[in-house]
């Protein structure tokens, strides 16, 4: 029949593909960018092939030139797909039959598109999360770096955005030094779950030929090789955990791009961004705007629904492959892309902006953020915490109702609360007293923060 | 500068944009899909500012010209977008001048690209949902004609994929009507909100130009202009709500497909798809899958996801416009393109597909799913339903436990449970005569569904 | 067997339900919330039973009136649900049973859970739409109230956080009035669709017993009864859609939340937030925090999540009841529940609040918000729009060099930019001029503002 | 002031708190689940207070034989909680105080809620973990156990949920050993990364007082100690990782879910629940539904919204604590209880399930499931496999058109398609001979569906 295009599973179909489905059911638009990675391990299979005499060796060796070549041709530009073969494998095979012929008609003996695309995805992840936590730690010496030249500016910490106690900027920045190291420890677990040889499973229960699953593990860079054929063409685990991990990654890069946001605001005032990664308005020409925070921060949004795709797609599916699973690359591909897009503007974002150390000491002005200082101090006269905390809650209600701040009071005001203060109370009175008095491990204090930065260095040194 | 891009918002700027921030904030790759839109909304609001002498009546009227030819050159293929210039407004702009000069300076009077995006989505909507809203009727109307095929097709109706009652086919293809029914009400009520014009708010505040709102909404056939500026420039409600609305009409697609995928399977054997809607294995010569079926069902994960981007992209954000709002497009043009594709797969599938009576009806053999006919009966004697209940509920057992079905009983054997059953009782053991008597409004009757057809086919005779 | 327990439907069962099931499968914890709507539903039903002769009329009779005793003995608290008598209908079954004896086990003729249960939640959701919208315009009231107090309130208009225009406080409060307005819109539509009496359809295939269904949806209130049984039991739509519209109206609560946090913050301080809508710390005695604010927009997740289960729940789900629907009624009465209860917060905290229209104004100061006033200025004495926004945001960065704002410009200053710039343009520059100018529909000036209040005070005197 | 409720943190207010603000803002009804979690951190920390000279030996002895009382009276239920003192912390605080008098007060000391609650959360979780690998380990003999009785068992493999070739019972089974396996260790690095004593962390910033965090850590079990004070109130990674893991666990149930479902009906036919894990109709007598596995499919819907919640609730906020974080709790508890109920359901239903070896056998008949063997044969002779692809999907098509199975060829028939086919290829297309095949590791041949047991006995006998 002239019509009917040559499916390469054609054999049993009486009709052509209604055009409306080819459409719908095509992926060689998004999967096309496992390219390589559908090339490497049909290599690591034909060499296999060729060594386990399943096909001749040298078809193996002409297969495997062949795919040398597309790989090559690819690089240079010269692939063009054609949808109508419907995925990357049937792309990659009608290319090499162009290009060798009958040999090329071997190359998918004892394998299967559900083994061979859960393979391709493997590696592709594999060399991403690499990727990735290369961008953290590139984002964690920024932090570092700029955390090293504030070791003295303080700034008011803040609960409910209320402030609440000082600290020192060095220490604020490096909080997220440590959430993003969480976050590379969830990738590299995913990693290693993912590092799994799934080639060999076949369409869901192995293969008949006598194929040599470790050679093909150890040629393409597996750690091991999957237990159970079935488990291992339905297996889309490692992307809900890919995705979960860039899902809560973006949740530290959204606080971030918050408080850039709120920190740029002229009523805060504590950051400049650089006009190399903000934008203008089209209208208000005076304009200057932290777009690259507030993306950031919207594409988080992006992320949480590739999140909860994945995750809906496998619910309530039965063993084993089934084709709603092609739905799994756009969700991965889009996260990872929106992941390295953003650790790629947070890194020059932050090495270029220029934080305020005058506007955050100033904001400390008549702040309160010291009252629990003054509260600790009474329960070191021996007072229960629960009555001190009482005490000065009440004090600042009336420092309010006369428009006074902590640090205006005298000795005397301090004393007709509580007559057991000296003069030392008035010390801590001080942002600076009472963030150097936070001495203990993990505290806001210089020399606390310095110890945390040396771990910090400590920790990049290796990575 | 030589290196510093000409940004159309650059006055205030020293620097150029970094490259990752440039390629992460770019939008022109997914907006540039708003092309006749925005010219649509830009040759109304030229119109609108020589009208009201706000710009020169000339320049008004190259400004509509250079816009039209614009639009004629996109649809011959003769544009190309430039990323450098971010957004599709800045494109046309660019273009705009490029092809007229000077004037394409003074089309952005007494407009902002917040209030013109906010213009362009809308205008796109309203035309996507009627497209929506089409291919619904049109599915409507094989559902319609494919259940007056079947008004004598028995089958299982299941709870809980049990067998509980008979039903007619009929019946259930119907079911699927009215939940496109109420999915084309949630459509309407999307697009009635919003067909409200937002040009006009500026950037935020609205603009002190005296531009003439009512006529741009005339000119572009928007049911009535936005009362505040800071809101108009601000909400996406119509967003969520479309995406919510596409949410639900997945479902009941994957219910569908759901029931096509096991109604396909061996085991049911109750459908055979049409080779044009089905496809092949790569390894599998036998195979024939349903794959429009699975993916329809896969690809409701994308909505939900999508819907959970933009409501995520707009919580917690302060007004009015901020640029997080950009990630409204891409969930929507995908939801949108991803319930067109799959109502456009269930078109032919439907129409196409060969449900077997034969096999439905044999399946009802000895499956028990008239008890509650036989329980039924014994209330009409006059033993309350829960006794009746028990009572039928423990005949079952038996059978069970002697490998009958109900349809296998005797007269005696239903009087030693009930005597005062009569002959009456063995006939409502037959699904058809248990299915004839639910001719209650909504039943599943011949003569209920008759009249569920012909209220089906007058709401269509309408829409 | 002595230990089986007593199920009502336990005839063809040889074993009690195994402990962990009964629990896991258990939901009369919560679906006794629907015990009113239970009995309502109970009462219309046993009624029709005796008018159409299905159940003596004396029965029917006892029925009704021992639901009625039930109903007043649950108001009275003196009902206790049994867990292993599953749900809320089997309970009320059950209690029934042990007030009027053989009768009750009658009441169950001719209908299902699975129809009775649709009722219910539908009776339920009808009820707490308008309780809903009934709240919601309580809140508008509040915002109207004050946003007639700050018609002269100028504060900062924003765009990306950044100070983009002056606007009125009344303008931006009545933004969210706007937002409400679409939110009840949503849930009127909403209940439209509810508003479907499903009983009648059985289990799913309908009755064979000749009820009469229009008088139950009469004696219910229901505009019309469901057209097709299958889809009548297995409808969850409803549930969607209300989640959906909740979501959406939480976006709106959760962005007005930041804001008031944001303003909360000592370095905005446009507002304070009364004492009695803010709580405390534990440790820190000067603490008073927007908590109330806060939970709001944190509980936008919690609606959300909603959202994502019962969309999840129905994905893929074969006709007709299945068990999983049992999962619909926790997030509906928990997004119902949460949006209630912030609506209950944000009436009491917006109207106690104190706005500080002198903190507003002096973050005008020096801010360059008017410099869309200028280029606009310059535009018309004929400049190009686009020339005009480049000359002026030249100017900006000048300003910025040498720390002046607009407004401490000189004609001199103007007129080195643009010579044809007269003594008026300063007048611009002024932020109450740049307000006053917006008199278009919908936009910032004082004029517009109060007609805006005028449409929205039309609109509440209907509601 | 009489009415003003005694808030602990009160000093500084003048009103008492609105109703509903309360309300809507209480946790105790929720985090008084972590009472123990509470006490036992509170005991180590009064502990440390004391050994450190921070409040006096003898208060500190008070305070922890105090706490020991309360958890006694606790576990007794003697202890009843106050909604007005909004937390669990401050009812612990309260009712302390109400037992040992002054020295409570003493107890607050050098710590905040916001320390406090971390800690408490990652106690209950690492505990909780413990309980949840528990259980799947307990699972998983199951699975184990079952799929040893099963190594003969042949049924059809499916993809699409088409017949594809034939697996053993025991590999399919042992497809959700593995998933369970992956889903152990996602737990257990959770937990890994959850084992950090936040505790000292204060409100933020630290504390002043010279507390010893190491000897509270070894107190309470915790492998170390947090590096930022403002991270560690801040943190809820390992709440969003627990969700993660719980979400992607009940996808895997929900799969298993499906599959007793589908195998339940009627049409496979291929297992039967037990009654003690099945429940009736209300009104269908012959009722036997899968109700537990509905529901666990279902319930994964509320899995996947819980995990949506809690990173919708921390996307965009600014450091440290906000009061959003609060909303972290519900959905980390509920979905513990629904995953812990659900492998609770799992292990009697599988242990109980009679599978039906015959009804699956009788299912390959006809199927053509060995057809992809044939073309493997084909391969053999030194047919390229594309070719031998086509020749058997054509042979398929032939037989469907004259209704034979590919068993019911005889060699002639081969022969006509391929000539070189010789009497073994007929033994080929019996089921037993192509699962048989089937031995490379992971495979679903006997010999290695062994291997693969072994090594899943091994890991069940370290865990």
């Amino acid at each position: 029949m002239a019509d009917k295009p040559q499916k390469l599973w054609g054999g049993r179909f009486a009709k052509s593909t209604d055009k409306a489905v080819e459409e719908f059911t095509a992926s060689v638009h998004f999967d096309s960018r496992l390219f390589e990675q559908d090339i490497r391990g049909s290599i690591a299979h034909a060499k296999m092939l060729g060594k386990c005499g399943i096909i001749p060796q040298a078809d193996s060796e002409k297969i495997v030139k062949g795919l040398q070549e597309l790989l090559s041709d690819y690089r240079q530009g010269l692939v063009t797909f054609d949808p109508s073969a419907e995925d990357v494998h049937m792309n990659v095979e009608k290319l090499l039959s162009a290009k060798i012929g009958e040999p090329a008609g071997r190359l998918h003996t004892a394998r299967s598109r559900n083994d061979q695309v859960a393979t391709d995805i493997r590696l592709w992840m594999k060399d991403e999360i690499d990727a990735i936590t290369r961008l953290m730690t590139e984002f964690q010496q920024v932090l570092v770096d700029t955390a090293s030249e504030h070791l003295d500016t303080l700034m008011p910490g803040y609960t409910h955005l209320q402030h609440a106690q000082p600290v020192l900027l060095a220490h604020h920045l490096l909080a997220y030094f440590w959430m993003i190291e969480r976050d590379k420890g969830r990738f590299m677990d995913c990693k290693r779950r993912a590092d799994v040889l799934p080639l060999g499973s076949g369409a869901l229960a192995g293969t008949g030929f006598p194929i040599d699953r470790e050679f093909v593990a150890q040629e393409l860079g597996f750690a091991r090789i999957s237990e159970n054929s079935l488990d291992a063409v339905s297996d889309r685990d490692f992307i809900s955990e890919f995705l979960a991990a860039a899902a809560i990654s973006m949740t530290h890069l959204s606080r971030f791009a918050e408080e850039l946001v709120l920190w740029s605001s002229p009523e805060f005032g504590f950051v400049e961004l650089d006009d190399s990664v903000t934008t203008g308005s089209s209208i208000m020409p005076q304009k200057k705007n932290p777009d690259a925070a507030e993306l950031t921060r919207g594409k988080t949004g992006r992320v949480f629904g590739g999140l909860m795709t994945i995750l809906t797609v496998q619910k309530g599916l039965p063993l084993s492959y089934n084709r709603d699973l092609q739905e799994d690359k756009e969700p991965l591909f889009d996260a990872a892309d929106t992941l390295r897009g953003a650790l790629s503007v947070f890194i020059p974002m932050i090495a270029t902006a220029q934080f305020k150390p005058d506007r955050m000491r100033r904001s400390l002005h008549g702040d309160f953020s010291t009252a629990t200082d003054l509260a600790d101090y009474l329960v070191r006269t021996g007072m229960p915490f629960r009555k001190a905390h009482e005490v000065v809650g009440k004090l600042v209600a009336e420092c309010i109702a006369s428009s006074k701040g902590l640090e205006d009071l005298t000795l005397d005001d301090l004393k007709s609360i509580a007559p057991e203060l000296t003069g030392d109370a008035l010390m801590l009175l001080q942002p600076e007293n009472s963030a150097a008095s936070r001495s203990i491990p993990g505290g806001t204090a210089r020399s606390a923060v310095e110890k945390q930065l040396q771990a910090a260095k400590s920790l990049l040194s290796v990575s």
